[in-house]
């Protein structure tokens, strides 16, 4: 069924590789000639490893500029009331992002990264402004716990939205992705795309979102449980055909930061991931071409019982865990500064021999401060 | 005991007081008003209200520019064999430092932090710069499993510098401090103080450092228990006279990060804690100063056992968790852009009343995304 793909997509999937090897070891290398004890600087030393890996060369270019664009779209599984917040809230909010009073915008602003909303699928009309791209596919999703949530040529179209925004930026020197979202609803639709593809019960994947209460929560799970069973031949069928779990799950935000992720890949551009909404859209990624995931770098773990579940099926240690429950792509954008440092102490840190330091004289090789 | 603390640094420590009530409370309405679900940003917002509270009012002023304090000193405990590192290695790092090459160096360039210098005890010559402040109280400690690692005088000196450190860079409107160490062998050194501190066993507190074998960990666990053991007197008086367990068991570059922070506290500026020798060094300074800590915030957890048991006492949560275990101020830096996105996420962003977007409408008043 991967095959079914249309052509520009099944292009893009088809250039995701593998990290590469030399340029690894060249980074582990490098790495262990720097001015400090082997191995101790954790998981920075791996985030620079892989960086070397994706750009094929050590060091590997800063990931700099960087850009974080959040994917908007409504979803017609809010009709379940699954959320207190209103509908509306998704266009509202993007006219927040793009007047600069949101938690990405500031946090995006602090850290140097540039904000790009993308409406891949707002129910309502949404202000226009500079930063805004109006790529909507559909305005808003069925209601997945009723029918599918989109055809197949919609999240076809939103998928290949996801990846010309990656194109675009790419082409533009952008040096780093960074995804975000909004859609009042989506952690719902995110919980059933989890637990479709890591095949784990609803409850176990269905979070308290922002704070809903017990009795909410409960018919959250029986709605997430309801869509799985209503589409049980897609799911059981995702790692064959995983657009037709996003077809029948998703939302077109989800479908958007896939094809992102896979545009990101196919251009050895890292992409900096933000939360469960992300989280559940790279597993989309990840079915398509598993090596996605060497361009993927979890900038933290939300709150969301199902991010973890999701994390470790993409085999992402995340870097920042702070209880993170907002979305927008305000995670991915905390952790911009940890990767770009990263990629700076491998670019820039002086080796023992540079700097005339001693190295270490213990019986292991190893040392102690 | 504490009444003979000298009088410059009796007045440090009085003027240590908790978080402003009134600004607290100020900026958790605050932060129930911005546009994003309540408690969404979990941790960052606990950083924004212990910001307001320290400054006394609400939003705090962003914690601008930042500069992190490097305490350099050697230990004479090294002659133990407790780490395989050569001791000029202390001196070779301090050199490293001023040539930007180190690690602290690199990371703190792309944060935006600048970097000083603070010899308190090396053991040999080192190198001058504009970056360097020459404060040495002696050349290096003595041997803490053999005797009194420093005297009183030296201590009450060590620690004085550090908070007049902290004071000149506040003088100069620096808005953030942060904490750094370099000394072969002090994780040894923090191993006991946290001990002391801590009341843990030495095989609870002590770590690999960054490396050494399993014989070397055995020999490092005995050094710490004969140090506890030779200064019990002290150790069971750690309450009453804190000075007196830093006396025997501690390092320079402790006694001057503890003054830093009780410095800070003092004038009402945020430190970002670094790792292990921070953590140690901020024991002495809550067992000062229990009020201290309003002013303290952990950049990171290090890989160091003894780092969570000081954590714990300190009651303090990390905001990285990356398995870095360098020193310097890595960590601290690393979380440096953490803190600041929590002050702006404060003051900058938007109100649901100024952006027009709608509240949710949950029976619990709470939402989801």
């Amino acid at each position: 069924m991967r095959g079914s793909l249309p052509r520009d997509l099944a292009g893009t999937v088809a250039a995701v590789r593998p990290l590469d090897e030399a340029a690894v070891q060249a980074a582990r290398r490098r790495q262990g000639r720097l001015t400090k004890p082997a191995g101790s600087l954790g998981v920075l030393e791996d985030v620079s490893v892989q960086l070397a890996g994706l750009a094929g060369r050590c060091p590997a270019p800063l990931p700099h500029p960087a850009t974080v664009a959040v994917f908007a779209a409504d979803h017609g599984v809010h009709a379940q009331g699954v959320s207190p917040w209103p509908q509306e809230v998704t266009a509202q909010m993007v006219a927040n992002f793009l007047a600069g009073g949101a938690a990405v915008s500031v946090i995006a602003d602090h850290v140097g990264a540039s904000v790009v909303v993308v409406d891949v699928g707002v129910a309502g009309p949404v202000p226009t402004g500079a930063q805004l791209l109006s790529l909507r596919v559909r305005d808003g999703t069925a209601d997945l716990s009723t029918g599918e949530a989109m055809t197949r040529d919609e999240a076809h179209r939103a998928l290949l939205a996801g990846v010309r925004v990656a194109t675009g930026l790419v082409d533009q020197q952008v040096g780093c992705l960074l995804t975000g979202d909004m859609g009042i609803a989506n952690t719902t639709a995110s919980s059933a795309l989890i637990a479709a593809f890591g095949a784990a019960d609803p409850a176990a994947v269905t979070g308290r979102g922002t704070g809903i209460d017990e009795g909410t929560w409960n018919l959250k799970v029986d709605v997430v449980r309801a869509g799985l069973q209503r589409h049980r031949v897609a799911v059981a069928a995702a790692a064959e055909d995983p657009v037709g779990v996003l077809c029948a799950l998703g939302g077109l935000e989800h479908a958007g930061i896939a094809g992102f992720v896979l545009g990101a890949a196919a251009r050895r551009v890292p992409v900096i991931l933000d939360g469960v909404i992300a989280g559940a859209a790279a597993l989309v990624a990840q079915a398509l071409a598993p090596d996605v995931t060497a361009a993927c770098i979890a900038g933290h773990r939300s709150a969301e019982p199902g991010h973890a579940v999701a994390l470790a099926r993409l085999g992402l240690r995340p870097l920042i865990e702070l209880d993170l429950r907002l979305g927008e792509g305000t995670g991915a954008v905390l952790a911009l500064p940890l990767v770009q440092a990263a990629a700076r102490v491998l670019r820039d840190m002086a080796t023992f021999a540079d700097a005339g330091v001693s190295e270490q004289g213990g019986p292991d090789g190893r040392a102690t401060g």
